[in-house]
């Protein structure tokens, strides 16, 4: 279904952006992990970081409601909510017959015949943070199985005045052993592609030398062996047929920027009417900086789901 | 599981390249179905195009053991098998110690501890074979919905004296209504995107804008509405949020040149000892143009999969 | 997983009976639905009827965080709590070292290598509350759609003093056409037997004849058509080959007693100690007629699966 | 979906008992097995067994496609087949247009709009022989782990001429270590109950004391425990909660009567017409005996998905 990943450790997620809470459902955790409460409330606050974040500063704490007994897991299912605290739907009122441009509002009503407008409902990045939650936990799991994953910002931008900028992001993930992964359909590299593509706004994924390969020979582009097994160069990106090779996993994903800026906005309603409306809420001009802790987190429960 | 894909519309695979032969069994397939077998031939012979294409020339003809009576789907699972007839294992007995470099040798060698050294195994090229007959039957489910699927090579090299050359190959999907695809995990860009890195040697893969969009502003990458809910751009490529807005589906694939080439190679074997090999088999120099019916087949299992 | 089922319409659950609370996500409901609270805090209620139930009486209110809207579903999930608001696990601290017999202390206890002792943990009937609340949505859907679920008391029996007892409950879903079900493995009957045996306590599941028709001739057994494709009897209990045949839906479960009771009990500890500790928590003599609305909750959200 | 069972140990079938074949696609075997031939074929025998078994003698030989290399699995999908040499169509041609009483001709007309009237198409018990096929492979993985999986009639009735019988089929999983089986919605229990209700004509499942429990009070039912951990009965059927405890695995089908009888039979058209066919076709008076094998198969393939 569409609101749960993973196969061996799922997530489920739920939560409007403007109802009572968002949240998930972790199935699959191993019983007696250790919880790293102080680890969570940080990877939470790196939802928050950058020079010009979005406005919004929910606390977003995440409340256990299962799963956890004195401080370690049960391996029973791990739910848990994160409030949505700072609710202003009265800035969205103006949007609430229109189809704003780039936006899900359209593809959303004709999926389901009618939407919550309040804040984007579902489609709102703020569902992210039940992945960042749910991501904290399986980096629990990785750390203790030597596995690291790290995001960085490789290419972003300084958002112009009342306009919002997008950028690339690129993830590596160090430690895994070689063999993990899947044939055919299963592939890690498929899994990670899905696993990001499933951001918002996320737009184009590659591993490795990625686009830049298509213009290399095969002679350039093989990676020579070294005779411990590890590769001289890696343009695979860590792994080959789908399955890890030892070397570092990298990819990066491409992410375009938000669709709603402070300018007139022309929209269109029900009745096919284009209208112009100034946006009133809070928006966010470069996202880039607070989505890196999400790459990590889908990072990490999509390898979590493949080595448990 | 690795070796299927898709949950209404499901496609399970099997085979090795060089065992008796490979196949595939379809469940979900509507009853009633009229099956065009001379578009399935049709579509066969388009994997092996190309002025450069591999010297193997399967009869690749698809037989059906079930699901079909009287040249009608009976709504019960396909299964149908490719004879592998032109088989060559002594080809390549120089790699039966070897791990090449740049393929999935070695990957599947630490994923399984055995592998089937001839031909590559699963992870060949053969393999879609069976996804391009079951893509054959997916494509006429949807020439029925009005839905039509064309990729084709975006770019494409001339392969240098005993080299590979990769490319980028793009596809449209034409004809699909608004409001196909899920929220959250269940994207219709993640699964188009799991679809086309399971690919062998896909490595990058983009919507609409894709890279490029990262170097937009807001402003300038929303696509404006026509009063026909129709979009003047399409740079999100036909979607938001995951799920369709009725413009075409725009997607491009990044394939990385095949990774054995006819040149002297340094392998390693289980030990640790680099040694050169030079091959003897038939090698693709560009799988680019046999890929394009690939790309449409994984479109079309990936598409058929959300609106049965 | 374990704890989600349904493919269509997916609900998961989690919560320990001690902890903060339990409750659900259910995946897959239609947009639109009218949500009738009413109807769900009278099928909550019905978990404590009977003059001889539980003393245990939470107020099983259930609070909804998302997926509704101004009283109607949005098509995204619909995540539920239930508050544990009567926890005394002090009633419990004389079991927490030792394993009760006929209870899931040690196969837990095997399972996971640690539990949470405090009132069965996971394996309590609590659970079922969820289960229950989810079924409530689940009958709102089938009766827009003209199908009824009923289960009644077939054996019951009056627990003599500090004991429990079993018996059986008989279900019949009305109304649901012909053609409901799946070939092979994705039988209806196979999906209720599942259903209706991972409810707490059951250890025995028939439809229609049941384990009677292992007595009967084919002539006797076959159910005689009349013009109208309904049929004279219904010994096969409303399907064949795991498909509705129009005829009412009818299946028993049987159940075995609370294997608490009041009196002394020899358990066992980690080192295989014999004990005997007489339990002071409040115990079920007659579980049966509060399990007639779970019967009918499974009932339904298996049904809806095959519906949606 | 409808054709596959399992999770970890996958098993998809496919073929209509009169079409050129049937088979089925294993997912999930691990690599390195030795594929034990000979039992493969006595297993297949034993579909055949009794006195009065079904006159159809077809050789069963089972043909594995892919998934094994000299002798041994490959880690790969194991596809097989199994030729349907002994088709008489003609047997069946007086029912193309009738429903039968007690078959699945009706529900399939229903459910699919069309149908294979040969032989009963997909709900034909020769569809079986995939089970025990795959069941073969299974019990060859259990039985490196020391666990053994044996059936035997409990039930079992004379034919008298003319007409069919039933029964019941008791089977004991020996050997499994205690801790196996998920909590909620993933006891090993109802998996167990839903592959045996998936098998043809099986009307009612039990565990342990099964419906006799019903009656039995709470210190009756509950199973004393010895000091190793085992119980001095097995109520229960060896697990609780829906994990298994250590003890044998005790569950029993019970199976209704095959429903074409050599009599005069009943049928109804689309328009709902009766009138009187006599079947020519061959019948099985006793299909128990040849069951056996089937519930055997249907455990271990149950089982190994827990344990993999």
């Amino acid at each position: 279904m569409s609101n749960t990943t993973g196969h061996n450790f799922r997530l489920t997620t739920f939560g409007e952006s403007h109802g009572t809470a968002i949240g998930g459902v972790i199935d699959g955790c191993p019983a007696g992990l250790v919880v790293d409460e102080p680890f969570i409330v940080a990877e939470m606050a790196r939802r928050h970081v950058g020079a010009d974040a979005t406005a919004r500063r929910e606390a977003d704490r995440v409340e256990f409601l299962s799963g956890i007994c004195e401080g370690r897991t049960l391996g029973t299912p791990i739910a848990f909510t994160i409030a949505n605290g700072d609710v202003r739907s009265s800035d969205y009122d103006a949007f609430a017959d229109s189809f704003r441009p780039g936006h899900a509002d359209y593809t959303y009503y004709k999926r389901y015949g009618l939407r919550d407008p309040r804040g984007g409902g579902r489609a709102s990045g703020r569902e992210t943070a039940a992945r960042v939650a749910a991501g904290a936990i399986a980096k629990m799991i990785l750390r203790e199985k030597g596995i690291s994953i790290n995001a960085r910002l490789l290419e972003s931008y300084i958002p112009p005045a009342n306009d919002s900028v997008g950028g690339i992001i690129e993830c590596i993930v160090s430690g895994l052993a070689a063999g993990i992964g899947n044939p055919v359909f299963g592939k890690l590299n498929a899994s990670l592609a899905a696993a990001m593509m499933s951001i918002s706004s996320a737009i184009g994924f590659e591993m490795g030398a990625g686009f830049a390969a298509a213009k290399m020979t095969g002679s350039q582009f093989r990676d020579k062996w070294n005779p411990d097994f590890s590769t001289q160069t890696n343009h695979c990106g860590g792994m080959q047929g789908g399955i890890s090779n030892g070397m570092p996993i990298v990819f990066r994903t491409a992410f375009h920027p938000a669709t709603t800026v402070g300018q007139p906005t022309e929209c269109i309603d029900r009745n096919g009417t284009l209208h112009t409306v100034t946006p009133q809420g809070r928006h966010d001009r470069n996202h880039l900086p607070r989505t890196v802790v999400v790459v990590e987190a889908m990072a990490a429960l999509t390898i979590v789901d493949f080595i448990i």
